[in-house]
């Protein structure tokens, strides 16, 4: 065992309290989530000279039970108050007249009487109302703030945790971690860190997210027992999640019938499987009445799956469902299936088809607990790649987009790459047409109709910084912020993330501080973009660790990545003319836009098209020469990025400093590499000089 | 532990020793090697009916003591004599009386009277003379016999094991093995399987080989403590070795007195760093009188060494010569010394160079025993690379030529390669040109300035066949062959091979077995050739593992090993006209021939010139044309191998056959890997159609 660490506060330093901490706060409530709203206040005013008090607590409060308008409110700034639990102090009761309903986890904030109150109905709400009056800060106290109401636009807010329980051989103890070991398991065991643990929920619940999946979809030996014989460590780890509103999840194995319940089969369809399931679930419920429920990885990259047994798989998912259904939980069943034993000769199959041939058939099969959980884009977390056309194509199935917060094809926290704005084109994309339905709308859902949520995997690890890289907690903050409303501006999160992680008393020149962090950040990801693979052509990274260039890595595996350059051009022809007919995957108008290579978006060119390198892009630019300006362009940003860096030394935490400054050497580094192999291997193919004659080696 | 396995006979199946088991034999002499010669004779007549009587040995021998000639002539069919031990018995006497000596190893085969005699002056001579006995079978009964004295060309032939005691994380427990696990070690301890163990340096004294290095030359943490504490592992293999004439060397790690002895320094100049060597260098002679020496990769690919304190390769070599020295010891150095964090932009660095350039300067500063271990290529046992240039440019330094037996870049025990062909095109080769001395000459030395010999990577493991693939037992005995006589031919060590590996007493339709076998390895090599890299150009292998294709897989990275190729051609300019000036490392003729893409061997063009696609070769074919050809060809003849073994099926061991057969299978599936993976790559970069209009993805 190591010796504990104290991990880095993240968007959450005592600092960004002191607005709340400093005045007089009355919760009123009672229930675990309150109990942990009136600590975190309490906590705040014994560090920042304010007072707390508590009402409405039958429990214990002397306040409770009655005491109403009076001397309490004469003494109040600020209230947070759920509704239903005895007579609400005057300033909330005023502010329940205000018209509409928060819901679960929503939340009233309004100015009554001079005095913010943030109002609930359910405990999450007031939960949630505390984390946002931390970050409105002291402008939650501006007489002119607004009335409005918050409300969650999904209802599923979810991380997925790639870690294993046992240290894989191949993959470490977190699959795709690049921030140390996991924060619940070590070399086979459970860590038991618990007060690390809290420290992460109430990270989590401050950004939104209500939900985690605490173990791989690569379900290996040791880990398929978290849902039996280990079930223990899972209850633990709910214990602590508990009080800030987040439910466990667990990722299982489809084969568990048979390597835990010793069945010969697993057979969605088979009695004794379902009969298994069903007894397994509600051992699970007994020990985790709010269990959220499973998460699997079926028929993908090896994993076990019904069409093992000719099954298809809404049969699978309805398998799980119905034996979560009498509990309330949920099956997220992945859309990652593609056959990853492909033939680089066989140019017929197109992986980026894989998910929607595979579901988009049995839209309205799956039962109204299934989740179907589709990567944003058809292949897997490029730094560019259209939208899943499968979100479009499946109106009558619950459907949860899922992102990647771990960096594994965007720089793997070594670099910079602020995901906001990525994940953000992909919420606002509208697959009928601008000013339709939108991917947020999507995964949202409708009035009796509610939708899959978010859905991300997770970047986190022991690190102290928690994201190895510290600037990589914004993609995590984003993540939970977007998921809780799709329509913030990502640049907005960003200077929010910036505003509460570096708080302008604790740094100098404040200013500085802030506007470096944004300039660094903001653009950052399209700065990947740019030094990495170009014009959507995606998977020119090293085989294995996906870290650093190789172009022609993937290009003759069985992954289904290919890029096809040659000496004339480059780029996969998805077209229904005379490519794979991938475009015809998605609706009008974009399977017509897709289709034309004039009307392609130039990021998505190389996707959807094979073209000459001559080829002229809407910008004006030949693609040639686009490789060549964009990745000298993004080596430039990344050394405008560090030398803006080293401004902020003796301004901001040493030790952030320190760790960053190591890493975006990394980063500058690594970018001209990439930059070099790049226009190279371009150049060589080519043949054709850059206009401007830099250095092509 | 896994069951005890019963190892394949390899060459010496029992019927080898028919001809010789079914005669009365006489065993002369006495010391532990005649043991082992008529131990040999005795199981054998045993076996087959013969009577096997000893003569010569005071210790327990009723013939001993002057018994001479008498009955024992007349009941004689072979004698087996060494000299100087008691009246030799009559036919033996005679044959002393031919002119010339047989050295320590040598022995004298001659018809006397009718019988055959063996007669030699030490006893690893009878020793060998006993195994070749073996080799020429009925044969050697023969009347017409020739009188021919038998001494090895080297005086070292070497076998150095790349095994690590404990399992490595990433190289596993033998690096490069392709043969199971050890025959030594196992998962951090000895294996202590000394049966076969002896089996194993019985087969080796029956090839000729007489040194064998136990240890990985990358010496980890465990490894280097065979040296000190775990000494007495090496002494337990040293005495299962002895009795066939086998001395052990040790792979040392140059830090040793830091990372064992605890000094400070390792500095090879520095006293108490020359006196820890000589202490624990009487240590292991106290344990192992006949210790053959230490084996060392020196400041060559992480391995520390005396750049680190400054110091030539010529102290470090010196610093432990010097120890070994007062017990008859030899020092191994590897000239493999190169930079290994090469930028691939950086032009002027050529790996090729670096052996020449850092030892040739150092040419007659090494002590008498240090023999300078030089890979017989100046890159890395590539399927196909000119002869080291070191091997010309150090006539006052005793140099060993190291091949590798385990076939990491000629398909790994999974492919069919023989190459005694390779091999022995490298010892044929005259340096200076034709006529002149030989690459054999140089390893065997001259009188009074003995060679350094040679020395082989091993390729066997605790595998049932040895060495995975069955065929590759014959580059084993090949290597072993060589290097006793490096002018046989490798086609008669084939047949020789085949012959005591599948007795025809043994096989159904003996013709047919031996005539495909032949068939189907004797150009084997070449076949290996054409389906992978072309015309020298190398390392166009998968990173890490280094099987099956991947053109581009070393081409950015840091080893080294390029080829540049681009749309208008490919290949490495090595000239001193335009190039990195390697060819200027030849001495004439050969600096002139490489340097002009005209007179270079087709075979080495690319190793040497960067020419475009429609180069025309020596052959009249163009290289790209070339290119498609060889890979079509080398596909159709590895089928044609597939075709004729299955004609053995039922006429040989059904275990091999069996063997063969699954990688066969595998040879056919990565042979035409290979060959579309090679053809695609170069038609996507040159354009320029097969002129067959064969098929190419």
């Amino acid at each position: 065992m190591s010796p504990p660490v104290t991990a880095h506060a993240a968007w959450l330093p005592p600092e960004a309290f002191r607005p709340l901490g400093s005045r007089r706060v009355l919760v009123h409530g009672a229930g675990g989530l309150v109990d942990t709203v009136f600590d975190e206040v309490a906590r705040a005013c014994a560090a920042y000279g304010g007072r707390a008090r508590r009402s409405g607590d039958p429990a214990g409060d002397p306040v409770a039970g009655g005491a109403g308008a009076g001397p309490a409110d004469a003494a109040v700034d600020l209230v947070l108050a759920l509704r239903g639990t005895g007579h609400l102090p005057a300033p909330a009761a005023r502010a329940a007249r205000v018209d509409g309903a928060p819901g679960d986890e929503g939340f009233l904030l309004t100015m009554s009487g001079g005095v913010p109150v943030v109002l609930a109905d359910a405990p999450a709400g007031l939960l949630y109302g505390l984390f946002h009056l931390v970050r409105l800060g002291e402008s939650a106290f501006d007489a002119a703030l607004p009335t409005r109401w918050h409300r969650p636009a999904m209802p599923l807010r979810m991380l997925d945790h790639w870690d294993n329980v046992d240290v894989h051989p191949v993959m470490g103890q977190v699959e795709r971690g690049y921030a140390g070991g996991s924060i619940f398991w070590r070399a086979g065991a459970a860590r038991r860190d618990l007060a690390r643990l809290r420290d992460y929920a109430r990270l989590l619940a401050a950004s939104g997210v209500n939900a985690i999946s605490v173990n791989n979809v690569n379900v290996h030996g040791t880990e398929a027992r978290l849902l039996t014989d280990r079930l223990g460590d899972v209850a633990e780890i709910a214990d602590v999640l508990r009080p800030y509103g987040i439910r466990v999840h667990l990722a299982v194995t489809f084969a568990a019938p048979v390597v835990l319940g010793g069945l010969p089969t697993a057979d969605p369809l088979d009695e004794r499987v379902r009969g298994w399931w069903a007894a397994v679930t509600r051992q699970v419920y007994a020990r985790i009445p709010d269990f959220g429920g499973y998460l699997v990885k079926a028929d993908s990259e090896g994993q076990p799956g019904p069409f093992s047994y000719g099954r298809s798989h809404a049969d699978g998912a309805n398998l799980l469902a119905d034996a979560l259904a009498p509990h309330g939980g949920l099956v997220h069943w992945r859309a990652f299936v593609y056959n990853h034993h492909q033939d680089w000769r066989d140019r017929s199959t197109d992986r980026a088809r894989a998910a929607h041939d595979h579901f988009a058939p049995l839209d309205g099969r799956f039962r109204d607990n299934v989740v179907l959980q589709v990567k944003s884009g058809p292949i897997d977390f490029q730094a560019r790649e259209p939208v899943s056309p499968v979100l479009a194509a499946m109106p009558a199935t619950r459907l949860a987009v899922e992102f990647q917060v771990t960096q594994e094809y965007t720089g793997q926290q070594r670099h910079v790459c602020y995901l906001g704005p990525a994940w953000s084109e992909v919420l606002r994309f509208a697959p009928w047409g601008p000013g339709r339905r939108t991917v947020a709308d999507v995964a949202a859902g409708e009035p009796g109709a509610p939708g899959g949520g978010l859905v991300a995997v997770a970047n986190v690890g022991d690190d102290p910084f928690w994201t190895g890289h510290p600037l990589a907690q914004a993609n995590l903050y984003a993540f939970g912020r977007l998921a809780w409303d799709p329509e913030l501006d990502p640049l907005a999160i960003l200077d929010e993330w910036i505003s509460l992680t570096f708080p302008p008393t604790t740094t100098g020149d404040p200013e500085l501080v802030h506007e470096t962090l944004h300039a660094m950040m903001d653009d950052s990801w399209r700065g990947y973009e740019r030094y990495t693979a170009p014009l959507g052509v995606g998977f020119m990274v090293r085989p294995g660790d996906h870290y650093g260039p190789d172009v022609d890595g993937y290009e003759y595996s069985r992954w289904g990545t290919y890029h096809f350059a040659d000496r004339d051009g480059v780029g996969v022809d998805r077209t229904r003319a005379t490519g794979t007919g991938f475009t015809g995957q998605y609706p009008p108008p974009w399977s017509a836009v897709y289709e034309s290579a004039h009307r392609c978006p130039d990021e998505l060119l190389l996707f959807f098209h094979h073209v000459p390198y001559r080829h002229v892009l809407r910008s004006g630019s030949t693609v040639i020469q686009h490789i060549y300006d964009t990745h000298f362009a993004g080596v430039e940003q990344v050394r405008a990025m560090r030398d803006r860096w080293r401004l902020l030394d003796g301004l901001i935490d040493g030790a952030v400093h320190g760790r960053v400054t190591e890493r975006l050497d990394e980063q500058v580094r690594s970018a001209t590499e990439w930059r070099d192999q790049i226009n190279t291997y371009f150049f060589r193919k080519s043949g054709i000089p850059d206009e401007r004659r830099r250095r092509i080696y």
